[in-house]
């Protein structure tokens, strides 16, 4: 069991009995010189745990993907534009929240290694988005692996709070 | 409210009188050239909305906290620090997944501000860390600043869900 295994990663973790109850417990995981180390003040935060959740995901995203060379933001493109072909350069960079800083070079490495093109837009300032025939491919593994990235979240917290998550962390996902 | 103030941000949202079944329609949101853009694809993904809810939290954090000129790395390094003076270098790179290579800039930087210093440790190969008088007053300055970043997570999600948000990720932020 993950939770398990991570709790007891403590050298002097007392008794992991206490488990049922450790909502109740101080926040002290670590250990440094013999003392837990307490994080009480951040754990009531969630913009701290939201980060470290994020970060345990895209570490385990990065682990999974790395034979495909794909990145998150990189899944994320190639996902919108198989969604919404010929959609605009634009208009991806506003989904995605990234800005057209952010956005060029990432466009320019899937159009490199041929997993998306670009193609004339009706509006001149912006560029059509596609997938190539081989990106479509490569996309199809990935969401396979995706997949299991996303079981590895639902062994971690339980399938009941990895909806419940999902409801809760809707409205972000929705863009302006 | 944020929610409605986000939906009406496609020009061609139809009728936000749909809200309250907004669970059943597709998840487009977004607008390219008169087509909603659809990221139905992602929004089943708790990496992607666990990433878009990191961003938004981070980035009200960014401006609130600008005045101090803290990001939130170094708020946690100054929280964490309160809460166990004398910590070692190498237990707070443990509890916040920071490796050696980051922590070392991070910490030279609050040293250099002033706001902590390194001590020597009983373990020699690390360093003991303390606020400095300046630390604890900065930081007593920015609790007041998170708890409004907080707030502003509370108002985009209500207060039932963002408790329940911080038991689903509680696992997270506990360090092995």
């Amino acid at each position: 069991m993950p939770g398990q295994k991570r709790r007891a990663g403590g050298t002097l973790a007392p008794n992991t009995a206490v488990k049922a109850n450790h909502k109740h417990l101080p926040a002290k995981a670590s250990v440094q010189g013999g003392h837990p180390v307490s994080i009480e003040g951040l754990m009531g935060l969630s913009g701290y745990l939201l980060r470290q959740a994020q970060l345990f995901v895209f570490h385990d995203f990065n682990q999974r993907l790395a034979p495909l060379d794909l990145r998150p933001a990189q899944y994320s493109v190639l996902s919108i534009t198989r969604e919404n072909p010929g959609l605009s350069q634009m208009a991806l960079s506003h989904v995605l929240h990234i800005g057209r800083s952010g956005i060029v070079p990432l466009l320019d490495v899937l159009e490199a290694r041929r997993l998306l093109r670009r193609g004339p837009a009706a509006d001149r300032r912006s560029h059509a988005l596609y997938l190539t025939t081989q990106g479509s491919r490569l996309l199809a593994q990935a969401d396979v692996l995706v997949q299991q990235n996303q079981d590895r979240m639902i062994d971690k917290i339980g399938r009941r709070n990895h909806e419940q998550l999902l409801k809760i962390l809707e409205v972000f996902g929705r863009p302006e």
